[in-house]
């Protein structure tokens, strides 16, 4: 890896962080500022902050969610050492992905209670981590050279997979009940301790504390 | 190329990538969150997701067409050591288009059916790619020592002055039919795999995966 | 610290630098552009940016306090060369109340004159202040090998618990009067000379200036 | 300049740099995608847009001014190798007029005929000009060892109080007529070039191109 490449894979991952700084800050833009009665009242703000609760649940989810997008891909660029045009096209495609989430999460945040509006976010998050995953393929697995690089590719292409699997899990749920589907999403921090005891002793045991 | 130079160019790639990150995840703040009757229903949400299909393919568009820009600013920044004045005014030309994308993206958004938003968008787009070249003209192929990499600049200014031809010709045609237009923007892709055949082959060559 | 590590924490340096950025300029979103009548006049303009300077002290307070926390991350990843997997989650958590910011900023620009706004506001800035003081705890106080280290943690968490306690000391301010409550929060600059005097010297003087 | 120092600037520059990419994108967000009866027209968009030229020039403006502020505050960080507590002081009150900006923009963009909305906006670049001049002093001229250092602090701060005079003298031409004051404005351009004739030679001398 000379000085140029470097700095090629450095201005990428520049890139990427700053559409994923941007795109979790924008978030809270789903959340509304109420409209209130002229005049406006305590109790009316009252009344109005606790129906966003809701809206603040979503915005964390989806906090987490790019949050843990943001940690895969960071781990992602602190083991491969190039890129290829491919794995530059697959990440352009996981960030718009990643910069389209602002919209999902406004529809949920405004109709949670519709089933259509859930079942729409599940998928966009779905699509998000299936995303995840082809990046994972085509910039570490596909190209590893090392056994332990190959090894440590699939175990994160695994939790992005098994979390587009929750979310797509998520969609009949939500058919029934709504309420379901959210609480299913939280499925996604024990699976992610599951595949851990699973598959990651290995790789983790590879990775310093940090990554 | 010193040190000081060195970061001199790093501060201005940092925000530029900045500006490039922010414009391309505003994107998304054009799709408006439909506004429901009380109650809000189901099939209400639905007919307006599927309203908001063209919406999100005008998203789609400007973020590849954003990306497509990034790219090539992010290969022209490969190769430059040094910059002059004219290149620090040009760049922040560029800027000045990318960062006004938004607001075409969101007039292509909200009016796409008339003709009117498809020209304004058009020619938006057709005014940035215009100064991309120029970019590669004064930072690239102007001040060119090596050989190389005029004929790379060079090859990248074509491509730029390409995506606006595409933009600009879809102009007639929107006149005709907005949908015409919008179709012909997807000529920008075999464009550039033809331009890569005849033109692109000996630059490619000298660059190295990655860039 | 090997190279590899050096740019994990870079990576994560630039992501968490990249959340702020974005969040304190969002803030002045939260000042609306207002609504005048048709035909607008001079007077109408003049009485509502008069009536928006409560906003806008709001937004001072917001970018004042989002830019100590900033100043005291900022410091935070001077100190430290390694970062463990708690204090990854710490950061992610503060980084999301950071985010959240915007949120309350436009209740309490928007209704600033109810004392839910005011409670609700300053109940978020000390969740802040709170996670703040975790991190450093987290990253900095627990590991600490130096004697040096761990007393600049402490005095930074410190600052930081301080701050919270001023908000959640305005909470009952605020339910008797609203302006006092603000009155109150800039009682937040004393305390910090007062915490500088009293158990700052021997850590500012281990700080190089600029630090 | 030792390392950690470095670090500590380098961290301060990207922090500021990403608020002014920030800052310099939100803008296009104060020029508002117009709402068209129902059915839109061709003929209503198109006078909603040629209304819209005033505030898409209010954006060119808005953009060059930051634009300047930046490429100064980038220049400054070429020159300057540590940087102090009040430099640090200086640059946060810099950064927040910067970010304060899209409200002054929004408000000349939706009612730029009205003269309290051009003079509300000259005033607030003014205070953006005179913080920057503040900050040349603090962070340059003042703790200047080398003569060379100290002229190129003098002549920027120059150039950002040139800035701010215009601003400054264009408000009691806006009392008049506000399109004398935004013509005004362009006075800076010229403005700038006499300066750098008559006190910028020596200075740019010393300056490689591209700073």
């Amino acid at each position: 890896m000379d000085a140029q490449n470097d700095s090629a894979l450095g201005g990428l991952i520049a890139f990427s962080d700053g559409i994923f700084a941007v795109a979790i800050t924008l978030l809270v833009l789903a959340i509304a500022v109420p409209v209130l009665g002229n005049p406006p009242t305590d109790a009316d703000l009252q009344s109005h902050l606790a129906d966003a609760i809701p809206s603040i649940i979503s915005f964390v989810v989806s906090f987490l969610v790019v949050g843990i997008f943001w940690l895969s891909h960071h781990r992602m660029f602190q083991i491969i050492e190039d890129y290829s045009r491919p794995t530059l096209y697959a990440n352009l495609f996981l960030l718009m992905t990643i910069c389209f989430i602002p919209f999902p999460t406004g529809i949920v945040t405004h109709y949670g209670q519709l089933a259509t509006a859930v079942v729409f976010y599940a998928a966009s998050m779905a699509v998000s981590g299936l995303s995840l995953a082809l990046l994972w393929w085509v910039a570490v697995i596909r190209p590893a050279k090392a056994k332990s690089h190959r090894a440590m590719g699939q175990y994160f292409a695994l939790r992005a997979l098994g979390m587009s699997a929750v979310f797509l899990l998520s969609i009949p749920l939500a058919l029934v009940n709504g309420g379901y589907a959210r609480a299913a999403w939280f499925a996604i921090a024990p699976l992610y301790v599951v595949l851990g005891r699973l598959f990651g002793r290995e790789v983790l045991t590879d990775l310093r504390p940090g990554i």
